[in-house]
């Protein structure tokens, strides 16, 4: 069930690449990645759950409250990270023509339901 | 010329805390603060830099690109990084309720004035 939500948010998001749902540990429970794009979607992963711990570890020094959400704009991609739980985040990779504001809004709007199946 | 550049994306950007011109080494070069906000801007700016580090080496391994904006969602605030040059950047601390399309289109609009007067 985590891929047909995955798969529902990148059929959805125009320009998207595909979407991860992953431990803060980097280890992928489940993904869903457009057909024809060869992007290594775990290593992209493995390395933004780092950077996602490294944020909540900031947040929390801060006192600024729970991380939510980090976007990320390179010059080839945009990812869009999103808290779920503790343990869990889901990433969404678009390329740079790719509509943003939908994926986060798509990511926002399926965050309950993958919680839930988390649970 | 720096805190002019600065001041005008801090008040033109409803629900903006401050905005802050800073190195990667965490020194700041110069910062603007709405007045009320007693926010400890250059501490949020220190621990961002260290983030901001990270996900320049993320992207240069994973070979997606320059790194060029990074947003953060937290509990209290939003935050905004763009990156000028490779030295510097410049970070935008929103109100959770603050116009975060706003605050990221005005940092993009005035990156290359900012990189002008820091060049």
């Amino acid at each position: 069930m985590f891929k047909e939500i995955l798969q529902e948010i990148v059929t959805q998001t125009p320009g998207s690449v595909g979407a991860v749902l992953m431990g803060y540990d980097g280890i992928a429970i489940e993904q869903y990645i457009n057909e024809g794009d060869n992007v290594d979607l775990q290593l992209v992963a493995i390395e933004y759950s780092n950077v996602v711990k490294e944020i909540r570890k900031t947040a929390e020094i801060l006192g600024t409250g729970e991380l939510q959400e980090v976007s990320v704009k390179t010059g080839r991609y945009f990812v869009i990270i999103h808290a779920l739980t503790p343990d869990y985040f889901v990433a969404l990779t678009l390329i740079r023509e790719g509509n943003f504001g939908k994926g986060r809004y798509l990511l926002m709007r399926d965050a309950p339901q993958l919680r839930e199946a988390l649970a």
